[in-house]
């Protein structure tokens, strides 16, 4: 549901290549969908209709008033369904799809945070579900991954909250940042991050040869950074800015070393964290990865220097906003979900 | 009026190191506004403050019911007036500036078609003051000064139109172009042409890495080609296609040269008409101008080649869809229509 | 052979998703090697790794002073080599690998034109194995497919002049372009069209914001198209433009209707020669294909308008320089020359 | 010297709208000039080339042999030289030019530290006349003021260098900035920074839709921000990252506010040292500035935002490279050298 969203069109690109589903288009009730993207709206080629009629079900003859997403609550329990819509829809539909014997993987934030006052101060509204807060696994594999396998719900990371996550996460587990100290993300996102609705701060002359900080403390991915590296918000400091790109984020990352830390104990720790995961690749201390290297890839990468004298380090995370940060992670939570190789699907080529 | 614009912002200024004019503000009611431009929605510089001092008139402690633009009319009548307005303001606003005694310089189309038929049939739409378009004089300084020292109102030309009518109009004039044969018109401007309001097709994601056609035939600039160039319709092919820039325009021109005519006529007919003129660089044979060299001045440059054997010859044309495609061209109607040097507060220091 | 520059690196990446291939990189001796891309010069991801692993053959343990060209030249032969080199480096190796039973598929100039002499017309030297020049096949599979089953040498097309001789050359050969009058092709490309090596030219300041002409008449590609469409030079005008884009070539063609044509005519001629194809895709008329649509794929898309009256037309044709242009056309050609579907490993997914 | 790199063009565009100079463009002798600009290539255009006839002195009748630098030496000491040239050549023209009475203002790195060591230390190379470290002011208006009057030798500062202490120097002289914690500045620099010569990493295929860290603590702009605003290199972390933009450059910065510091100190301290500061102008609390509205000024915009509770604090600085970040700024150290309001040449129009 929501295939005509930015990650909606990843989603879909993801699924006609994974072996192991069969993937259904879900359309919204009418006056709920997001317009069409201009850019792709041109007539599909041949190739890829050919692909999409072995995927697509043929639509049902129903009565118009009815939405296929309201034919699917109603008929067989699909096995999942991806929720690539905003809040308040993630919010109506989810639960309904729960009901229904579906699992969801909503990559709205409706059910990333934990309790409903947190849902009440970072994204000022009430949760009109708040029960399934603590049913939401918090769908970040590389972190997570034993509680994937049972889940029901999954909640999509934030894809900022993705960048900095893989990389303080382990970090801040084996004990190597100060814990007195500040500790800064400077997140640099491309325009994709924003949606597809049509604003002027998203137009293409507010945005070419352009820069600048949109948003600081109150971003709603600081708190899935706040919880998942158990980070005391005092000390963290976090922005977030526009690239003129089309896609990818990268997150630059600084702190002090814990006294108790060696200098290689930051690569260390990160290369044992990684060693085993497909998706997230760490350079050499001193090497990083750029925007380049990542877009269009289900990648995180990570590269790190320590600074000595003064026991300071930087750490560079990079993803893509659409693969690693939205749709990409959202097949690989299904995989996990279902006990499928978590690359299935996922390989570049 | 108008000053929010793309066009609007570009003519404030020029107006403001414009030594002959003290230049006005005007605001339209505020349901016409369009929006404000978020690049540019930052604080002025204290310079650019210091200097808007210095010319803006005090506002007035009016009703608020009552725009600057209804003052403007009711006081003492103003020597001049740009309308950097979409046409349906336009309409209303010049015949009534005209009846306050102030001369009128209107950037939108309104004006620029010599008949009510015409208008309709290229604009959609009736014409609301259809006498007026006798009354207007097209403002092509280079093609149609001397009518500009009496004008009341000025239509100042489409950017495109002018970017093809200052390299085929002296060409056709002096037969060097082949008058049986196919014209070609293949036109690419930047974004900022399509004006600043938000829509699916100006935003960054649809126009970075892109290039489109987006008009053809039917493009509202060109009957003013045809007009200025006497060229029949059923020989001119024209497109439009959108360029992933800010601003500019860029246009190639290919037809066969006249039978009468020999290799070097095509340069000497160009090098005739434009040795006088200050904003239009004829370039050597040979050689052609990039969107870089002109964009954020009011020139326009022209390269050509003529291409033997076979007669056949392009001509390129590049100017600033923002400068002499729309405000420098304005204001240097202005100085035509006021007797000043043509070149007031148009160089580029 | 060649994977650093731009071709060459999709090459690598459409063979490692084919199935009937076990591909080998194949390094020239130093001296030859053009630099690496700094793009993508930072780790590969482990995916990427591993798929590499599994189709890299381990670097032979030779003495140093022989390239893994020349290994293979003396091993045993190899099915068929890939050449995406300069046009000096293909005339040195595709001698060499034809006498040692390897087909060669070349990706550079060196081979696309019939005789001696026009190479050394319109590339400026001789050529050095001009016997070959008959024994190549022009590698344009829609119109040249019967005689690639037996080609020992396939010759790459350029990129814009696949971009022309798709949609010029079905409406040649039905008729229905005048014969007389002018044939426009106004072609823009990307930046990765100029190849790797450092330019001013190609330089982020001198690109981006910009546009400009950059050959016309001389361009290297225009014969290929005079060539294919049957078309006689004096007739024909070309001009190769730089889109601030890092790859896709866009042509927009414009030409007369024959008179015994009807309008009709246009859009049955391409629909005829394309019904079958996978990889062009006609579009209905007065819709036109854009860049965005067809980057990262072997589409080739072509739009058209017929404008009544006066018996004009208008086709816009667009491709990824290095998928159909380059790359994926190559790739096509060589499933054409073993009998393999033609979309083998050149589908999206 | 030095009027082809983009910093010494746009010093000449500075100059030729200063109404207290006389310019002339002095050429290096051949072997020792750079590239010319290919953007900028084309002929200049009747209005410019008129107004460099009104300021470029006539070519001299020299010996071929002779450059125009050397001429100048040899002739009548001029008032003042701008050096827009490489290290290297700065250091062997700056002590001829003070030699000869001319007084100097360096826009190279060569003079802007105050040791030969310091000097080895971050450049890598030996000083050849380090007895002019002590006679160089570092010409950063708004902190060195007094001591431009007099100066012989001025070193205009890096661009990140200014960026970055403009906004922490007067935090850290107010005793804002906590003495003990980490202070972290992460520099954003547009393509232009990194000057005019062809490299594979500055190709439009490189920067384009790609963003990446291309330095940190060895960057030479480091050394400037510890020494004028008197921070520890132990505390401090700095990266500098390539933005695909043109020109421009945003700093963010992160640190600690000290324990004695109130909230409101902050921006009573920016507000405070900027007051009657020209070219600085400083943000309400939590607005930011963006690139676009500093491009093409001599202006630096600060936003800052204190993030309560944690005493932690965040400010933006945002400047052109080309403009504050060298050639305003060197025009407006040459005002403050001769006496000049501060912003003659310097005003937008």
């Amino acid at each position: 549901v929501g295939h005509g969203g930015y990650a909606g069109e990843e989603l879909v690109a993801y699924l006609q290549r994974h072996d192991a589903v069969a993937p259904l288009l879900l359309d919204l009730p009418r006056h709920e969908r997001r317009p069409a993207s201009p850019r792709d709206g041109s007539a599909p080629s041949k190739a890829i209709l050919q692909a999409r009629q072995a995927i697509a079900q043929p639509p049902p003859a129903a009565a118009p008033a009815r939405s296929s997403v309201e034919e699917a609550l109603e008929g067989p329990p699909l096995d999942a369904v991806f929720l690539a819509t905003p809040i308040g829809i993630s919010l109506k539909l989810a639960p309904r799809f729960l009901s229904a014997g579906t699992r969801v993987i909503d990559l709205s934030g409706a059910f990333r945070l934990s309790t409903a006052a947190a849902f009440e101060a970072w994204y000022g509204t009430t949760h009109s579900c708040s029960e399934l807060l603590q049913v939401a696994v918090y769908g970040l594999p590389e972190i997570n991954r034993q509680r994937l396998a049972a889940a029901r719900l999954v909640a999509n990371p934030g894809c900022l909250a993705t960048a900095a996550n893989l990389a303080l996460s382990p970090l801040q587990h084996a004990g190597v940042i100060d814990a007195q100290s500040l500790v800064v993300c400077d997140a640099k996102s491309g325009v994709s991050g924003a949606g597809k609705e049509s604003r002027a701060a998203t137009s293409f002359c507010s945005v070419t040869d352009n820069f600048s900080l949109y948003s600081s403390m109150a971003h709603r991915h600081v708190p899935e950074i706040l919880d998942v590296c158990r980070l005391e918000q005092e000390r963290f400091l976090f922005s977030a800015q526009l690239l003129p790109v089309r896609r990818g984020v990268l997150a630059t990352m600084y702190f002090q070393l814990d006294r108790g830390a060696e200098t290689g104990d930051l690569e260390a720790a990160l290369a044992d964290a990684y060693a085993a995961e497909p998706f997230v690749d760490v350079y050499p201390s001193g090497s990083f990865p750029n925007l380049a290297s990542v877009v269009h890839t289900n990648q995180c990468r990570l590269g790190h220097e320590v600074v000595e004298p003064g026991r300071r380090a930087l750490v560079v995370s990079a993803l893509d906003n659409l693969g690693k940060g939205a749709a990409g992670q959202a097949v690989q939570n299904f995989n996990a979900m279902f006990g499928l190789a978590e690359t299935t699907g996922l390989l570049p080529s």
